[in-house]
């Protein structure tokens, strides 16, 4: 396993960099449930997936979270480093939800790519504009989506992600990646199997008419 | 009215580099109501600021808005040249909201500066981390406190940008900001006015007590 093959800007790097990159970076792992990141409690650096799945999430005074992004292979996750980036005045949580093996680059390493070359530069701009794209995609949703829209949206989501119809997923899980009670939840989740789109049983969510929580979510 | 005396990481440029701005760059102005940016219609080039002030916002299908961010003089604005960011994935409105003055770099000038120059791609990336965090700032807001928080917080706001506390807005204006129905705002205000907190007149509102809406803003 070796960064070159996976830092996407590789051959843009002087030798020097490219040297600096492989020396410091180390390679670690995480079970499925760790929270890796913390908010501004930490400053780990930035994380490049190899395997497995994170998840970018904030997290409210009372203890509600809502997620805002999902990462996967070959992904990077600046704000596991946000002590690097001043600008940045919010605080984002990242947890393992399928157990991931990532590259860690030290944010002083990084910072200094960044301000020697113009490719690490753009990059990291254009990890940016692909994390601030899916925060204005929710922010809409939550905006201007009713609720059923937005439970739909996320079901046929996960659906995809897992691969599968059978979703394992709690009222409370479902609830907090979308910033809402449970019981928001359970009361939609109930109206949706009476109209036939899914079926409940204890833990888990059988979606049974993909077409039609499709045409809910596109309403 | 020099854009050498307003571009950010001027004197980290080339010779050549600097030229290329000074000829490329247009110095204009736009009186108060004027869009300058109509999400992904047009791709004027990236604003630099002289004077006045723009406000960002989205609109949704139904012509509902909500204001992300203000612009003030030696502002830039990323947004209206976001067809230069290929992994902007939103489209954000530009209205000029007190007579502006600003200089417009071409969005290829622009691009061409960031691919060349480490400085450049650099202070992009701090005007987006910049516009990020004031987007989550919103989203947090939105998602997670009551309205007559909001509502407290956009009133003690914009005394402080208008330097007074006789507000010339107008239900519907505010209603358009926060991004909710004129109905909500006008509901909300009458509280405030029974409370004491505010007084109602046609078309402004005067705070007659900030500490109050201070306490409520941070409950």
């Amino acid at each position: 396993m070796r960064i070159s093959d996976y830092f996407p800007v590789w051959n843009q790097l002087t030798l020097q960099q490219q040297d600096l990159l492989e020396q410091s970076a180390v390679y670690s792992s995480a079970s499925k449930g760790e929270v890796l990141h913390n908010g501004s409690t930490d400053c780990l650096g930035l994380l490049l997936l190899c395997s497995g799945q994170l998840r970018g999430y904030i997290l409210s005074e009372e203890g509600r979270e809502i997620t805002l992004y999902r990462l996967f292979e070959r992904d990077m996750c600046l704000f596991s480093a946000s002590c690097m980036l001043q600008s940045i005045q919010f605080d984002i949580q990242i947890q393992v939800e399928k157990d991931a093996t990532f590259w860690i680059i030290p944010p002083d390493v990084y910072k200094l790519l960044m301000e020697q070359s113009a490719a690490v530069a753009n990059f990291t701009n254009q990890i940016m504009s692909t994390r601030f794209s899916e925060v204005m995609w929710l922010m809409e949703q939550v905006m201007w989506k009713s609720f059923d829209k937005r439970l739909a949206d996320f079901l046929l989501q996960e659906s995809v992600l897992e691969g599968t119809t059978h979703l394992e997923l709690t009222h409370e899980k479902i609830a907090n990646h979308m910033g809402t009670a449970r019981e928001v939840v359970t009361r939609m989740l109930r109206y949706f199997q009476q109209e036939g789109l899914v079926s409940l049983s204890r833990g888990a969510v059988d979606l049974l008419d993909e077409p039609g929580l499709r045409n809910l979510s596109r309403k």
